[in-house]
């Protein structure tokens, strides 16, 4: 999933601009420019960093980027901690100045490890959610194979309605298009129990929005319910929920897979005997190690709203920055804003028929 | 925490009685009957089967059973895929048979490897809740070291009320105390973020609730919020959850644990030479995947009734049963019922306390 990725193409005689916020991260601005300096060189991106001139273009002078690199000036940063007040608190933020490129049309999109919520509220309040979108949702890619697996709402909504969860179906289909190449996305919801009724409200409640949408829809291939233990199982392309939900998910399989690891360490170095037989298995370790990085994923994407946001994970070095860039980058490519504007469009348009369901059943 | 676990003595003269579902699970009777043998000869404990006579007598003759392990008939069996409604469809399903024993006080506890929904109903209808305890809520114990973490509710209220986590946190402190040994439970609830006020609307309104009572209530030691990467890092004792959260939380740590194990084992088995370095990792191994080994838990405990109810994993094997008797047992022995009851006393107590508090934000 990671090396093998490569810039797309696209058609315009030049590559999008795309900005990166410099200030956020556990590592900023060192690794950011790092990262950037290397999605320029290696991947042949077009990238503006956004952030404090008087700390970056030092280190961009250290790198001999200053002509690949240009920088716009933004007087302050979100810290790590701020949350989704910094949006109203911090106007001129790398993180507003970025989104303030995006809008005017200068960039693209923009790139950020800054704090999640920081960045999801500052971008929704900068970027405004397209037309007849509820609400933007964080995507995040699963590692399952043969294909990955896009989980949403990761975060953005804690408190979401069911006509949301519809939505989510419709952006995150478009990002399996866009960004995998999935011509007709599989869609489940993330619930209890795998038979149709079970769950909570929520959960039932857009589950069953989703069959009615799904019956009249033929881009909408929904397959029902995902239970916790399949989401690495790689049954469906989507998967659907709340971000309450959908991060403790996402955080309790992190958690799970760097626990087993460890474990797995500990047993291999219990004896000298088995300490051994690593001697053999290095490279197959080194390989199960780099497919579960988070460094090349790229990140997390905002999806819904007027511009492309690509969060990378908060403790990103130079790889993962580059990482996030290139797909990006690759988003705009494949015109992604586009795409999940044309796909929630046929959400929206009939209002009406979803009236006709039983508006509730509590 | 698996061989290690021996049955606690009663004080009375003779060890409590166990009525153990010999039709619940996908591999009943025969390796139900099978566990029970072993739970009564290997860790002395008295158990009644309930079922069908006509299949488990001979399964017992087999045995050589039939003067350790009694039979009480119960002419229907709860089917695997039967939920909630099935307590009241089956009023002579063998767990509602084995209820009916601990009701009258015949019994001491039930394990039942049948359909968690299914079990959780008909125990709830007829063991009825302890007095002022809302719902019971299903506790399962997660492999955390160097002591075990509680996680409640995993699944038997997929919408909860703030007030119903409240007294998660004391069922759980009364499971740590008696089941763990812990003296002065720690406990947590599962949100998302690690500052206070972080999470959706039940978890941020349950937390404060948490948090005000442990300013007046010394038992309880509430120590905030956890994410989902620290499910597995035994910060707390106990972390409490909506039925929903916990479920989806739950199996996707499962679901992650054998994704990381199996890819693990394609890596170690990808070329002859990693394959040759497991030659002399054989004990590690077989350690870690012991450690990780569903049966060896005994399975989850549904507390806040008038009785003590152990549901075993459905695809219990006979060893996996006999945890599940011997979890039953020490739990019995501890006065789990009457822990629970003390403790939740406390939390009913102060009604008039708790409406003081600013009973929305929404």
């Amino acid at each position: 999933m990671s090396s093998a990725v490569t810039a797309k193409r696209s058609s315009s005689a030049q590559p999008p601009l795309i900005a990166v916020d410099a200030m956020g991260g556990d590592h900023a601005p060192r690794e950011i420019v790092a990262g950037a300096v290397r999605a320029v060189r290696e991947h042949g991106l077009r990238l503006v960093l956004v952030g404090r001139t008087s700390e970056l273009a030092p280190l961009v002078a250290a790198e001999r980027a200053a002509r690949e690199l240009p920088i716009v000036h933004a007087e302050e940063a979100l810290a790590m901690h701020e949350g989704a007040l910094a949006a109203w608190r911090r106007a001129r933020s790398s993180v507003a100045v970025g989104c303030k490129l995006v809008r005017q049309g200068t960039a693209a999109a923009l790139v950020s490890a800054g704090s999640t919520g920081g960045v999801v509220s500052t971008a929704t309040v900068r970027l405004r959610t397209l037309s007849g979108v509820l609400r933007p949702a964080l995507a995040l890619v699963l590692p399952t194979s043969p294909r990955p697996t896009i989980l949403l709402d990761a975060g953005a909504n804690a408190d979401a309605k069911p006509e949301m969860l519809v939505q989510f179906a419709y952006l995150g289909a478009a990002y399996a298009r866009v960004g995998h190449g999935v011509a007709e996305p599989r869609v489940g919801i993330l619930t209890i129990g795998s038979e149709p009724g079970k769950g909570n409200r929520l959960a039932r409640r857009a589950a069953e929005l989703l069959s009615a949408h799904a019956a009249e829809e033929p881009r909408l291939d929904f397959r029902g319910n995902i239970e916790g233990h399949d989401l690495l199982a790689g049954l469906v392309d989507v998967v659907v929920t709340d971000g309450f939900t959908g991060n403790v998910a996402l955080k309790s399989v992190e958690g799970a897979v760097s626990f087993a690891f460890e474990e797995l360490r500990a047993a291999l170095t219990s004896s000298p005997l088995a300490r051994f037989g690593t001697l053999f298995q290095r490279r197959a370790l080194r390989g199960l190690r780099a497919r579960f990085d988070s460094e090349s994923y790229g990140g997390a994407v905002l999806l819904g709203l007027n511009g492309t946001v690509v969060i990378a994970h908060g403790a990103s070095r130079a790889q993962g920055v580059a990482q996030a860039c290139l797909l990006a980058h690759n988003l705009v490519a494949g015109r992604i804003t586009d795409q999940v504007r044309r796909s929630v469009a046929g959400v929206s348009r009939s209002p009406s028929w979803l009236h006709r369901l039983n508006p509730s059943e509590e």
